[in-house]
């Protein structure tokens, strides 16, 4: 058993995440498949790029994780693979890859790093439109199945392929710690790029209590350890799920609250 | 192989429920996951109750019910866990369960009625914010692989856990039966929570021809076998597959034909 | 391991598919579910058509494809199997699987179409309103499980099933090929009923570069390979993954650009 997981900007209105597992299981028949999602916004690169990073480590080790969201489909950009700590990556090379590259960057499998070229594992005729049947559905199934990355394709060198220039955070000329909203979820809970550690540092530099949040027009004071801790329909902060920065409405859609979503700034002040 | 079913109100467009398959299937690699459905309306327990009672019967002996909408996440709400009819059931301690709870209450197997406790089989750190992920995700896989449910957590009391007070059908002074509207679905059929038991009982206080169905400011008459029985874009009222009396129009919506929703009343008159 | 493919119009808000899926387990564990989508529009029979004739071929031999797009539920119309080309096919007898009959003929296999009638295989008692879960789901568990379709009920002439009138694409008068938009994805982009043969032989009576594709009130010249043969936000023609000319927007939403959608004509002139 080995589990391939999909994560695209598809949808689930139209059948092509449905064939793309028919292409897989007719290559490997006992691939355990798993959803991540399939609802990224088309062509949304730096949302699958946060969600796969934050995704990946709960799947067993030697799953195979295909990241489809390629709004070069059909151009001369190339598909890459690699192993890390234990689990496999395969998607375009437009970046969608960076986060989990950046993070921990020396677990990669540097021989692993491989450009997916060799035509045997492609569905053929390859389709310019549809490489998500014809490529990455294939080549899936086929890793999962225990070929070797390294015949998919030649070496290539890490500093080579695609980095996405995702903003960080930074610290404004009057002091202020400033991060953006990276995705909104569906309880309208608003999840910034500032993570635990780097929050935890900031705090340092002023008094613990006096933490202000900035979103909006409104702000939060302090941080939270569980939604419950706001009294219902009042906003809070906590560290979420992913390890990231994230503010709440107790029972309520902080979303709508704020009047906020991706793209915009949370500025942290210390106390 | 055991199958693990999931109902959640987390969406699909964020990773929650992908997220949870990968911890349930590091804990247990042959789980056959199925879900329910995610879409239940944010914090929904009714829906998500009266979803879980009209579904688990249609799996298999020794399925592993898992029922995540959870408004109190990291509060201290318990986690409970019960088999029933050979099912297993998981939940918080919300009443998301009470409508399998009242349901043939003689069968459900008292000792088996746990607080789910053993940190043992969470996945550590627990999030105070997606116990999904930490908490009901890893004991799901682990009912599955065997662990017997009284190694979770200790005995608790039926009485003690929390009940949903739900609204029943009654009747009125005038001598209707009144319900209401539970759910809508994708058809636009208006399910109430009268049930075929409590219909027969009314329809023997009248006659047989004379029933009135009120919803919105409409009436309609009779009980219909089929959404055929009526001719195209007409509404008619039958008993739908959960069991309830339902309204539908045929090849058409009745939520828009009524301009009826969840919530609302229905007015049964015998003849 | 086989597999047995769903495509609906139930949506994933109900628990309608989740419930096909314990019954489909229950009758035959080993299988293997993969949706193809639930999404099809209510009762889009023809939509539904074009979906299972583009997606069942990527799919193992041996598959078990069901599709439940069904509006006469409950009515005296038939269910129908058959097996073609090493799949096999089950669904209402209305047309939904025309497509797929009238795809390469020659390949039915004749002894193989039954009227599905055996109760012995349906779930009882069987509701008039849910034959997905108590007829389709049991039926195809146990098409899965190795019973031989000739047992779920007589044979039947391929002259007597239900055909779908599906309108075809023409040549006017004044010598254009016209056709209709049969469906839009998620991206926007317009699928029409025009294959890439039709399209060929059209474009040998004029001059090869001088191909027009007039849909809303525009017009596109000659056709693409590839999305990104266009300059960002303009429009293209290509031939789809499925076979079909496609109209699209390279990083854009076709749809929106044309202000068309399924139904709207497409009309090709030659140089």
């Amino acid at each position: 058993m080995t589990v391939i997981t999909l994560l695209t900007d598809f949808g689930t209105d139209d059948a092509y995440t449905g064939i793309m597992k028919g292409v897989i299981l007719s290559a490997f028949p006992p691939a355990v498949i798993v959803d991540i999602t399939h609802n990224i916004a088309p062509q949304d690169i730096i949302h699958a790029a946060y969600t796969i990073k934050s995704a990946y480590r709960f799947f067993p080790e030697g799953s195979v994780h295909t990241v489809v969201v390629d709004p070069g489909v059909g151009s001369d950009r190339a598909v890459i693979a690699f192993e890390k700590k234990g689990h496999i990556f395969l998607a375009p090379d437009n970046g969608v890859l960076s986060l989990v590259l950046e993070d921990d960057a020396a677990d990669l499998n540097q021989n692993s790093l491989v450009s997916i070229e060799n035509k045997k594992y492609f569905l053929e005729p390859v389709s310019r439109t549809f490489n998500g049947r014809d490529i990455f559905a294939p080549v899936a199934g086929n890793i999962a199945r225990g070929v070797p990355i390294n015949r998919l394709g030649p070496r290539i060198n890490k500093k080579d392929i695609h980095r996405l220039v995702i903003e960080k955070p930074s610290i404004s000329g009057s002091g202020e710690l400033i991060g953006i909203i990276v995705s909104v979820d569906r309880f309208g809970n608003l999840v910034s790029n500032i993570d635990s550690k780097m929050l935890d540092e900031f705090i340092k530099t002023g008094s613990s209590e006096g933490l202000g949040i900035g979103i909006g027009g409104g702000l939060i004071r302090g941080l939270s350890r569980t939604y419950d801790d706001a009294v219902p329909q009042e906003p809070l902060a906590v560290i979420g799920s992913g390890g990231y920065l994230e503010i709440s409405v107790n029972m309520g859609n902080a979303g709508e609250y704020f009047n906020a979503g991706t793209g915009d700034r949370v500025r942290l002040t210390a106390g």
